[in-house]
């Protein structure tokens, strides 16, 4: 079911080298890099050479590895600073997504655990051994999130996407493209339209590129023509991942997501959020908690190859946007189904037993 | 108050040629094209060399003329023939801009009104006179929707466009662009948000351009941000033009208006459309019955200097979409305002004396 291509991997043992599928050069070129320094990691995930929140958490993870093993030969003290110093400067890559922070406590919290009783060595092995968990996890989840949400699927065949929230940018099938994996290996036949997601184009460059290569019918179209193809009534769903969740539903995602939860609105179609329960920040009580990450001009002016705009005028380009819960018909996670979700329904879904 | 550059032009007696600047080189640089060949300039208005829908008018009526003058040395019946077969070579150059249309036949009608009396050599004159009469009037209607739309921005101070409907679109002051103008010379401070406009990012390289050069505050975003800055309470109003209006008021313009309608009425902001009268088409009942024109792919995929989407993949591609009436807070034009309209407000409105 996972197309042929591997977004973020480990290779070698300890010590060895954190590998991610360059995406900045996608669709010309496939090719992947490997990386024992913890500033390149900081760089490639910076430059979005891996995105997607889960995708970031893993290399996240792999990331502190990579830190990690440069203290090899050094006390359980200096172990303890390098990993400090290397969490920070990994956390610094992204402001946004929250998986970043999650996977660097989420490891810094398991060393502490061992720390009293292992070695240095022992602690090192044991960081990889909790980053090859959380990518294992990952891919679990992407499934469970595959079959959870591909029983919204069974009757709507022509789904609409925005962003890449696909294999490309998680260790497994993806979030938002899980579902589209799941139910097309089950026979359902399906048509995804994908926006081309401006400025980054995420829709045209990934998007359409994992989808083609796994064989699913992807028709690409610019960010602006879904409302009129609802109108049209050439869609039946929406379906999207999220970098973040508030703890009342509100779901911060890739820009322009806010106007297509509109049109969808609009249209009485339905609006489904696919991500892991890592995505939700409890510390946001709503979207307007959640900081925006500002994004450079050049990324619209000149992103593309061409300057596209004179010199001087002003730019605005956040990378993501806010949709309020009321817009979200299901929340789909590794647990299950949020519907309608509020604060009541998220706190109980999170407190699930996984 | 015009911005210090000529969109269409008509140079030298007769023969002359048609001068056009041409927009696809924006916003590199400014460049002029002289044509005396009407093949050339059927090719220049489907390569966009010229674009919106009164400029496009303004070029086809200069555009007949150079077809009429190559027949200086044929008889009467010689001319008849190539003013038809001029006409119908120009009329298929873009199939949705109803001004195109609406020119051509205003010039065969006016040919057609003195044939009779006045010998080639005469009718020719009298050709290019009505072609410079359109231009005239076109850059007088420019200026009365102007003023007519102009109090409409006097405490609206945050405007968002999509598109370019201004001076780049006319022989005039613009469209939509035209009370930013008229507002900005009465004193009003205004701020434009710019749709960049995918795929061929006429906001990006056209409004951005020529509302920087007439010193109007401009803010470029894509396609995909304006719901969002509308949520946030940034924008006041919404102001575009059109490409052709049914009767009953349905505003076919350029992809991605409609999606910027749903989300102006969810935040409950005016969405104003500027148009001449010769924008509407009475024999489209509603908006169903307006062509969409559908461009290449590679618009969308290699557009913009670099290949950005898959080989293989679907692409749609549309020109225009529609918004319904009931979307529409008011329609500008050179005789006044309709406001809420429907089909008893545009008939009432259009036939008003000029």
């Amino acid at each position: 079911m996972h197309p042929p291509f591997e977004t973020v991997a480990w290779v070698g043992a300890l010590p060895g080298r954190l590998r991610l599928l360059d995406q900045t050069r996608l669709p010309e070129v496939e090719v992947y890099e490997t990386y024992d320094d913890v500033a390149a990691i900081q760089d490639a995930i910076r430059r979005l050479v891996v995105r997607g929140a889960p995708a970031i958490g893993v290399a996240a993870a792999y990331g502190l590895v990579v830190g990690a093993q440069t203290a090899l030969g050094s006390d359980g003290a200096g172990l303890t600073e390098t990993l400090e110093r290397t969490a920070a400067e990994l956390d610094a890559a992204r402001p946004t997504a929250v998986n970043l922070r999650w996977a660097l406590e989420r490891m810094l919290a398991h060393d502490a655990r061992v720390r009293e009783t292992a070695d240095v060595a022992a602690r090192v092995e044991r960081l990889l051994a909790e980053a090859e968990r959380i990518a294992k996890e990952d891919r679990e989840q992407c499934l469970a999130m595959g079959e959870h949400g591909a029983r919204f699927l069974r009757d709507k065949r022509r789904v609409l996407t925005h962003c890449n929230a696909g294999a490309l940018a998680t260790a497994g099938i993806g979030t938002a493209l899980a579902p589209i994996y799941v139910a097309t290996s089950q026979g359902v036949e399906l048509a995804v339209f994908a926006n081309e997601t401006r400025p980054l184009l995420q829709g045209a460059r990934l998007t359409s590129w994992e989808l083609a290569r796994a064989g699913v019918d992807v028709t690409l179209i610019t960010d602006g023509m879904g409302a009129s193809l609802m109108r049209a009534g050439r869609v039946d769903a929406v379906i999207v991942g999220s970098d973040r969740i508030a703890r009342n539903g509100d779901v911060c995602n890739k820009i322009g997501t806010y106007a297509v939860a509109l049109a969808a609105r609009a249209h009485g179609l339905p609006f489904y959020v696919v991500a892991p329960r890592s995505t939700f920040d409890a510390r946001a009580a709503t979207g307007a908690d959640i900081p925006i990450e500002l994004r450079d001009r050049a990324e619209i002016v000149a992103g593309m190859g061409r300057v596209i705009a004179p010199e001087g005028i002003g730019v605005h380009n956040p990378a993501f946007d806010v949709t309020p819960a009321e817009f979200v018909t299901a929340i789909v996670t590794e647990a299950g189904v949020i519907e309608a979700p509020n604060e009541d329904e998220v706190v109980r879904h999170l407190a699930l037993e996984w």
